[in-house]
């Protein structure tokens, strides 16, 4: 093995490392969603359609926790698919990475700023602070793939034009849109919610290739 | 090394991270299932022996701290039989995946419904309830199970037909069984349990092989 | 490559999944025990000095967090050395590796118990469930033990009889110790945490290998 | 493969595990900082303004969770860069990772000391607690360095003399500056916050490589 390569595949291992532990972050976040699903406090007394009810009137929860995991999955598909271009890194790639990963940390927070305000007469705000996580993570997103464009020698060999075009082209549209389901929650607090779903169902249907 | 076996081996490293990133939601959510395990609230004038009963009389939180956890594991183990066949994963194959993550992690809630509410008047719904998650999760492996057999290039190399028959035989009883675990909540809640606790106990004694 | 050695391999890897998973419930319950430190609830016209004093009187949440800590440490490295010399895993191995991944989950809980009731009456009964979790818990291992040692097909090959000696030697003393552990809870429940102390760090010490 | 190089592919394996389930305690740590931001209690009635004030007035949430979590985040980059050059462990080293694995896990503890204290009269005491945390833990980084440095067979041959004098130069501030920021805490709790975050910033820039 040359020296070139041992110093390849020494930087990789590095990279590995950060991705496990990045994982670990989002495996940790997105289960921690879970805990919007409240279970609801009626008294000893309560009738099994009483239960029944009053779970089914909690769907903002169900709604806040299968929006919010999805999303975060999809965060996943799309951190890890600029990662497997990446052959090492540097101090502001790891910054970035950090960036990213205490805003996902929060998504549980501001999911359930969501599911505890979306039928309250504060829903707007809510809805524009479960908004506004989004824009501050697909800005760094952005500001991640910069990084990663900016120095070359951080990237593969062999990672095409192509492919670095392709996932330019269709990153561009995150912060703008997330921009949309923020002011949008000032019309009604659904706008927000219908955005981020058809983002997360739009991404896993052109997700062509993991 | 050939240029196919170099895509091969590269496809099955992102398998292997999917993997990764699935076993820790796994590991999470099966963790939190302790937090079902409540301390209880007496006054600090309490005795050892009130102290005990106490203990005693949330035997419910113990039987379904206990339940769902040997039903995450075996699913965790039956989801890890049907990886070990797959080689890559299309966008479809990520999608029931992340849908079972989800659902995996909902465990714990619907865990919290029956502890807290399987000595009250509302036991039936809450049993229901829980029933109707593994029938969702039961479903989503029936969904994992059939786009893995329907597009082949998915599956390595060698996997034999008595194996995928195999494994289709032994998962076709699960959604059934689930239903009748959940609609069986009307006769009487421990139908629910019994069957839960059956199914897993059974599971655990089928398991030949990892 | 002989197919033997293929064999080997591959079940090696299926052992290092259930040790990735089962090292992410220790570290997930591990983590979790630091839920027992609360913050204590003073109103906003508390002192400096009254803040500090009220965090000095809740030691026993100190204590009771390090004590599990380091038990937790502890088994996770035995269990570790023990998995070291396994080759293949069985639906058994399986099963029991599953009640100590639940049993250990439940840690936290019993640590709550505790460092809530160590102030009150009730103590002597909430450190006998502390020890007797620990009970649970070393037989399970006692129950590794035997049924790796049972079935020699399952450990790797040159794995010497001292060795096997060493360690059954060594694990004998958990359950009885623990046994006394809580026991002793009904003279003091500081026997107890005593006790539990001294074992962890009596196995930090003669951890002569890890 | 000659019989010592098979002994250090084991011994490093070894280190990998144990790299791992540190990861995942950090990972796991890291991410429950979140639970420090609180959903504001205000009833159905509320307007969106006042949702939106609320969120802006519980600011020390968010001033605590950047701090702790870059902290953190700086803390296990740092952890790394030792572990990167151990080639070995003993029970020595198992020990202090394991003290550093235990005071990572209160870190949550200790920010939600501050983001609740600090709008109080008690502010000085919670931050004087917080800053105390750190000092324990960067006593505990002097620890794991100086067994790492102190048996050169923990460590990988080929380490230069100039990189260890790097690391101690580099590390030898940690204990004396998170002193300053405990006793900063009496001057104003601002201090502690102030020296914190000036800490994880200038590390971050001074991290050349990973």
């Amino acid at each position: 093995m040359s020296k070139e390569s041992a110093l390849i595949r020494a930087a990789e291992k590095e990279t590995g490392r950060i991705e496990a532990f990045s994982d670990g972050v989002f495996a940790v976040a997105i289960t921690l969603l879970a805990f919007n699903l409240q279970v609801p406090k009626l008294g000893d007394a309560a009738t099994p359609g009483q239960l029944a009810l009053a779970l089914a009137r909690q769907w903002p929860e169900y709604l806040g926790f299968v929006t919010s995991f999805f999303t975060v999955l999809i965060m996943w598909v799309n951190r890890h698919g600029v990662f497997r271009l990446v052959q090492k890194t540097n101090a502001r790639l790891l910054f970035v990475n950090g960036y990213l990963l205490m805003m996902t940390a929060a998504v549980p927070f501001s999911t359930s700023l969501v599911t505890q305000y979306l039928q309250s007469s504060a829903a707007k705000a809510a809805c524009a602070a479960y908004g506004g996580v989004f824009v501050l993570i697909s800005l760094g997103y952005s500001a991640l793939w910069h990084v990663v464009t900016r120095d070359r020698t951080l990237m593969k060999a062999g990672v095409s034009e192509t492919t670095i075009e392709r996932i330019s082209r269709s990153w561009r549209w995150g912060p703008p849109v997330y921009v949309a389901a923020t002011v949008g929650a000032f019309v009604s607090p659904y706008v927000t919610i219908a955005i981020c779903t058809i983002l997360w169902v739009h991404w896993s249907i052109v997700a062509k290739e993991f």
